[in-house]
């Protein structure tokens, strides 16, 4: 049973009640298309479980695993806070009206207009990677207090299936919590009259199917505000766990079940923070991938095979590794039906190709698939993260559109782009 | 002597006769800067050193190297044809006013809308990949007989510094000349009345440092077109030999010298035709990212360094992966200046990164650099070729603009993009 293949009697895919290839005939292929029911409902889910009746807590949306304007209303709309990595993927929350206090402006190196830009639009919480972050914010002027979180470094490195502690750190994000460089830039942000320290944010990793990793982030960065505490006197009033939860690429992932963790999460904070003898603070969470990821299907079609003189077999498909990089970029694996015909049985390991000028342009490498057949519609699965949003033009191929599907009912969110468009900043 | 580093006497940068600090003032950064007359110094050198007595010969450019209108305007000033590998390619082509007839189409999976449009302009050469592409062809109308070469895979596969020779092949692009059936496919589009059978394309790798390969790809095609001639009495009047040229990224890169090494190839395809007894075809060549490369730079302004507590330094500079992908995406090396200060003495190892929230925001892994300074622009070097091809909004951050420099002076070739371009899609 794999909850995102859905079928109809005609065995084609179904996607938000939708036949993919009705999509097919109204939007064409390339098509990103995201089941817009299924990410409200892992929406609800997070604000539903991540709670706890002695814990505030508050669930923040990774932007940058996918950002349009109609996806900055729905996150709203579920009443998740959102986390923005850069100016644009601010300008993109302001535009679709996203509250600016329910805003997190991330980043390891923001620029001074997008710190100016923060301040003018009144972001709710400005989270500095460093000293010199500090600095260059405080050259900036604005009224009252601005909220400030400080991304440390918790010396615990999340794989999929095991964590390392380390004290020593290679990673360009925050400062080491074994610096006690960190903790006298803490009483800096803290002492300053124009800056209101909330807390820590924290990011360990992604992909992670572990639980005990962020069960272990907590009692470290517990444990460290325990010391500031005791160092300082400085209470901790917030603590951002971040995300990295994992999602199901193909059957060989195994998501733990966030529902079923987060009460034990909670639990654990409560507990701990009791015996440390600190205020249980607000807990934050910033998931991103966790919230699309398996919302999202590429549809492609399908323009044939080739087996080479050496054996190997290619499905040639009119994407490409410009719509989907992951692969290329990181060896991701994917798995893929064929769209207008799920009960085709399985045939052979085929490779999947695109249209790219590239030897490099494989979409997934070695999948099981039924004997493919031109004009089959070929789906990719849990492409909601980091497609759209990684897309480029490369081999001057367009982006393709995005539809959102829901209800048996299909929206265009971000719309095909055209050969013009490639010229339009072109002298 | 390192020719991409140019210096005044204020020891700043010179790109193209302008100082690259002067560009930072007008364009602001990240910035790709182009030296116009380095790449029309390279196109002069090879049309003037791709010469024989006894070969017709033609260079093309790849153009999915770096494509703009501007560069399509420059390709065709400078007499080369052009090689396009997607109907965005061949739409910027035509939009920049390049004669089709000298328009090579690749691909491996073309479009019917793709060959619709090729035919409509009047593209002057097909290169087919395949049997299935011959007769996707075919289902189109058009006068006269239709230029077609057909993508063959001659066993050869260039690396850096070798080659390997083998009858077996992986790569989805072209036939095998190992299989039978490829000499039957060619014979078919041979007898076709409609078809005009000029000859092959091969293209055995990129970044190739070692020119005997491609003295043994001319060896093998001509034995090839010797046993074609033999078999099918076809007699084949162009082979292209592809580019793949090697191009200096880093001092550990030692292009060889292709004036030089074009009189020795030409040569021996004369001598080689001779001794086949066939006749001696027309030979062309397809360099891409070695017209381009070396003359590009891409300016950054640095922010700041960070010193991790395990030792690492980072420079943190105003781009990232999202307009820079090759170090993140194959491991690629890169070399950069400090532009303002090019006499400032090397200190320590640095890794180069940017704005993008992700650990793999790579730009240069551990290179020595002088130390750097906030508010210094940083140079890196030899990105003309596969940067802003290749760039996205990951992150939604912005493509940098595109300059032309040359004799003292700069245009503007690609505007830079704004926050509003992020949404023109967006519904």
């Amino acid at each position: 049973m794999d909850n995102r293949i859905n079928s109809n009697s005609k065995n084609h895919l179904i996607i938000g009640g939708v036949d993919a290839t009705e999509l097919v005939k109204q939007y064409q292929t390339p098509l990103y298309v995201m089941d817009e029911s299924a990410i409200r409902h892992k929406c609800q889910m997070l604000i539903k479980r991540f709670k706890h009746p002695q814990v505030n807590t508050e669930v923040i949306y990774a932007a940058k695993a996918f950002l349009t304007l109609q996806m900055a209303k729905l996150i709203n709309e579920e009443g998740l806070s959102m986390d923005v990595v850069s100016g644009g993927e601010l300008y993109t929350a302001i535009k679709g009206e996203f509250p600016p206090s329910r805003i997190y402006f991330h980043g390891n190196n923001k620029s001074h207009e997008e710190i100016e830009m923060a301040i003018q639009n009144h972001v709710g919480t400005i989270v500095c990677d460093n000293g010199d972050e500090v600095t260059r914010l405080l050259k900036h002027s604005w009224d009252g207090r601005l909220r400030i979180m400080l991304r440390i470094n918790p010396g615990i490195e999340a794989h999929t299936h095991e964590y390392i502690k380390t004290t020593t750190h290679d990673s360009k994000f925050g400062l080491s919590i074994y610096d006690p460089k960190t903790m006298d830039l803490i009483k800096t942000i803290h002492d300053n009259p124009r800056l209101d320290f909330v807390g820590f944010h924290t990011h360990i990793g992604s992909q992670i199917f572990e639980s005990e990793s962020f069960m272990e982030l907590a009692r470290t960065v517990l444990s460290y505000i325990q010391a500031l505490k005791i160092k300082h006197g400085i209470l901790t009033k917030e603590m951002n766990l971040g995300g990295g939860f994992g999602v199901r690429y193909t059957q060989e992932d195994t998501p733990f079940s966030l529902a079923d963790f987060f009460p034990k999460l909670l639990n654990l904070i409560v507990e701990e923070s009791k015996r440390l003898n600190v205020d249980i603070p607000k807990v934050l969470i910033e998931p991103g991938r966790s919230i699309v990821a398996e919302a999202g299907y590429t549809l492609y079609t399908i323009s044939g095979t080739k087996e080479t003189f050496g054996g190997k077999r290619f499905v040639f498909i009119d994407g490409s590794m410009a719509d989907h990089i992951r692969t290329a970029l990181y060896q991701a694996t994917y798995e893929a039906v064929i769209a207008n015909d799920l009960k085709r049985p399985l045939s052979q390991d085929y490779t999947v190709t695109g249209k790219a000028c590239e030897s490099g342009d494989i979409i997934i490498k070695n999948i099981k698939l039924p004997k493919p057949l031109e004009g089959d519609i070929l789906a990719v699965l849990s492409t909601g993260a980091y497609h759209y949003s990684m897309s480029s033009n490369y081999n001057r191929l367009l982006k393709p559109a995005v539809i959102f599907v829901s209800g048996g009912k299909s929206r265009v969110v971000v719309q095909r782009e055209s050969y013009d468009d490639l010229l339009r900043h072109d002298v």
